[in-house]
């Protein structure tokens, strides 16, 4: 059975606590439910990792990679929009990753409008909330 | 019965007869098909457009409003990333938009790494050719 | 008796329509209207133009320069920021023009602030909602 | 009866003794009779002040909000590009203020073709040369 | 006999027309007779196709292509500077395109230094006026 | 008994009667009153200079110099972030400067986010409203 | 009995061993014995955390916001100027943070000019050494 | 006799007072001696003007329009490098203007390096001392 | 008999033996030898000059205009981008200057899109390979 | 026995798994074992840390400080670019740091040129693989 | 006998024979023979150096301080702007430099408003045509 | 026997004359003298030129290639940061190149941390004087 790294970056472990008139009242236990939900239906297992670090969220990915894991779909949250080695670390392992953003950062403050680790990643899902997670994880499944 | 409009801008039209390394070799008429047989899925009508046309997109986008339609899958092509007046297109209709772009502009030309109709979008989808499409229908139509 | 043409660029035929908080709810055939009855008063023709192609505003530029109308009021919309093109036709034709913009665009977004087409006409009127078009005929009949 | 402020910045008095290519050899007192034929005409009244002082530009503005004054027709001249604090003195008062320049400051170098007090002003005139003050106060006081 | 697709951008159909200290006397028209004599010279058929629609020019790239055309001599006008669009359908086609400008664009205004379209094309000559398309027709044909 | 100089630069002296969203509805009396109770705890005098004119502000740091001044409050206001002249002033007397904002100005524009005067400055306060006047008088007078 | 976090990020424990032309010879003890020093003057609890790991400092914000901190002073260190994921950090509390900074950050490398962080914080001091922290604990706990 | 204004900008009636290591310990009094001295030699006369007020320096330069100055020695300090009113004073009068500056500005810090009032300037001399305001009268002079 | 220079800037005598791939097998002496044919066909002399020297470069201009030459065909090489001297040397002589680039520089680094000389030169070819020379010696012979 | 510290940041543990084409096939492991025999040559001691955290290379470098060794050979990996943190960790502790690259990172993407780090390094070695390290070693151990 | 070199760089030689309207119709041997007449006048020697070589300029200055020479006068032409090495061979000799240009390089395109040289000159003198090098010698032999 | 080529750049000849506090007092015969040592013990040949001209250089890279040299070690001083020709000239040639700099480029001017010549070297030695030519001719001869 394929398994698929779900990872999360800076903060997003407050979602449902901050900000709620930007990203509602779902906490991220919330999404964790929706993801594993939607893992079932496809016959495919699924990981969790999320953290602050940077240097945890790089391990996290190498560690997918030992692991044999099938692709990852990853949303770097702040790291995103300075990180060259994020971008390092996706590009050095042979894994599929969608990048994902909850928000529409396009439509936020200018230095959230470009993405270090976008060129590294084969797709990019922006603006969808938590369904974001469940698109990228299906496009990764269905290929 | 809820209808959508596919709307692709400039040469997407010579997709499969174009640039076969970055695109692959399926055709504009197949990427048609494959929309049609996922909205027949979805049981939603779709009406499509392509035009190589600035105007004739925005026209689109008017008429869609004007016909009630719920929603626009659109990838405005080589427009994306200097075009005002399609974000005000876009912004002057409240119908839920999703920006498509086939391939993974993050990988590609800098200057094809911002967009200015991102903003007024619902939300973006990137690097995940044909299939972009249908996942942009489906977040739409699901919703 | 003296003709001007009075050209709008895109979306501007949805005024009235489209986010009312910033232009009001007066429609574009009320912009007519008032501009008519205006044109009435100061004894002079008006031709009405409204495009969202910007090749079709050059077509009318061109024409109101060979039909031998004697100036022109022009909202390039979001052509503004952008077109060379537009420039170079107000350019190439030896007629008064006047850039009207409806709303403060010096008070919107950065992109907004800057105009290719301004260096070319005679004079530009910013943020006087319908009025600036009355000001922009006023200005270039009364000469 | 109803009061404007007729504002004017740096290097304004001298009109007619400089440049005469760009700005023709009407004086500044022609200026201010041409302004007071017309508030005549409109029934109201008009108060004059130029200086090259930034700070007593500011003053002005503030005495006549202490004054009541009902609007205020502001030609800031080289202060335009660069003032943060006459932005804050306009946007610091309640009374609707028109931004003026007699040539046409997009056709100039580039650095004047910028504003930093337009996006604190209700409108902005360019371009028209003794006229614009005649068509700004027209839009104040016709409101 | 090979057929060559002679495209010009938005306003060439003005040239002698206008601003004749640039371009001097000579029309549009009279381009196209000299053009058409160099190709009664190297033996080869031409088709002429000028708008000022950014779409339209589009459409010719794509219609040559189909049409089978052995070459392409294009002035974009002033989309030169600013098209990804066009960029794109030159490059989308297999046909050596040459880009011609009638003036020297690195002597006129800074925005017109820098092409879009250059990098898809084969070639590009630039100050030559008319003579510019002579050459560039007879870079495709001797080849 | 040591005196510091409280200065306010462009539009301080508004305070209270503008933009009461941002900075509340206390006057420029109340935050001098405020000051001098602090300062009579302190056991200081304080001198109070308030100008809209960026020279006086420079002849007020040159006399505050001449007439012994232990050190400088500073709210250069809309001078923040382009003056020289301000900066050079506070550099050319050996008396601590402290520079005080009311408002978050990172927060706010991006023309506020840097300053020109406090490289010049000994420290620099930002947010605290009429507080931050307080706390820069008291880390100048128990130094 | 309130309590706040007194956050440090990287290097600042190296404080008295390094440069000490710049920060004197007082070490990273002597500041936290400063500062307790204050707390208990105040009445209030200090929690002192220091780390050279963004990730960590990112965890005691949340943390602080788990147990009801009441504020916090935040000296990012060399995170000041690139983390967005810092900035979202504080942003996602509703805590409200004061940024210190030893040193005069705009008399240093330019690099060291902007702060991401500032803008989601209460309010910023900047160059008053030990004391600054002093001043913000102040701040927070005199409201 | 013929009579030439020195003007001076803010901050130079400090000289001699402030930073020493850079201007030395001569006065402003001193530099006003020397020039005086040089006029005798010259035989023409010289008026003294200074001010920290970019408008009282606009004036002066005015004044010595309406009477009938020769020419102008300007040291405009902090305003040489930002504003746009003192380049259109000098620009308004057809009187020749050296500017001076003292220290040798491509040396200092970035934001001196660049002058707005030099391009209307007939020349400029940097980095002589008190002795560039010799050179500019003598070369105004010999003319 | 008229003549024209061909100068050729630095490491253009390497071409044939460097970077295959981008310039083909051809050599300098090739490419000499073509010229010659070309300049025999339409009857006029050529001088050749090559050097890796900005400096030799400058003096071979001015050494064309002291022996009367009637056009120069000029590929700058690596000088074309930054050098202001040579820009001024094609500048400070009557003598219409062709510039010539063998490869398409539009598509290759950002540094090479844009040229110093260029504005000083009457035209521009870039692309056609050897083909250009040819082809500028051409435009100029046959003027 | 002096001791070394041999600092490797993030993905660096990855070489030779990775990207192949540019890196080769000698593992991490392998340059391990190479340094340690150049150490045992040089008669010196080697420690290794490699991370994929920022924070904790900072420490290394804190840690390596307290233990007193000679000198640091670092290749701060993705981090070299945007940290100041880690340009802070080197420059507070009086070692020796060599700065090494493997790759030739000014042939890479324009973000890897500059180096944040650099400037607090003794010294940096670029482009010569694993034996940049022996390099860097011997630089400092043969001092 | 003091000796002072004068340096001119590319292109310089050519003053007379090039855009007069600029620099007047005085050649360069009309410059050498009234600076030599100045040197006579003030009892010192010049030597006379004019190169279009870069290297040949860095050479003269070079020669001059072997030759103990007492000060430069050096007008860099086309290399003032881009030029490290010219920079660099001024301050590595102890020889006061002052730098001149003959038209005001502000007033003209703005890639000639910078200078390169001049930071590592003693002082600059621009605008005074011929004249600027007599006033520099003056500066330097009066000194 | 295998020759190297060692090439010094503008005012390298300079060293141990010129700002001591930077270079040290090692002269430019010294360095060579410690080279030729290295050689010696190496077993290989060295050609050393120092040249102040750019297209000098040049010429010594092309000469080193016709004969046959086995690598260069090149310090182009000045002409680091902007040559484009010089990187052309070491990319035309098929000998493996390291660039070396003395001083620590990045701790220096802005200007100078840039490198043009750097992304066509095999490597980059930065920073440790006189001993980064060994580390250079080292890394060359041992491989």
């Amino acid at each position: 059975m394929k398994e698929y790294l779900i990872l999360n970056g800076p903060n997003i472990n407050m979602t449902g606590l901050r900000e709620k008139g930007v990203y509602g009242t779902k906490t991220y236990q919330d999404m964790l439910d929706m993801i594993q939900a939607e893992a079932d239906r496809l016959g495919v297992k699924v990981r969790f990792v999320q953290s602050n670090h940077e240097g945890a969220l790089i391990d996290a990915i190498q560690q997918a990679y030992f692991d044999g894991c099938a692709g990852i779909v990853f949303n770097p949250g702040g790291y995103t929009h300075t990180s060259v080695a994020l971008h390092d670390a996706v590009a050095s392992v042979p894994i599929p990753t969608v990048e994902v953003h909850m928000s529409n950062i396009h439509a936020r403050e200018a230095y959230r409008h470009t993405s270090m680790t976008a060129s590294a990643a084969a797709g990019q899902i922006v603006g969808f909330g938590f369904k974001g997670y469940i698109m990228g994880l299906r496009a990764l499944a269905e290929e």
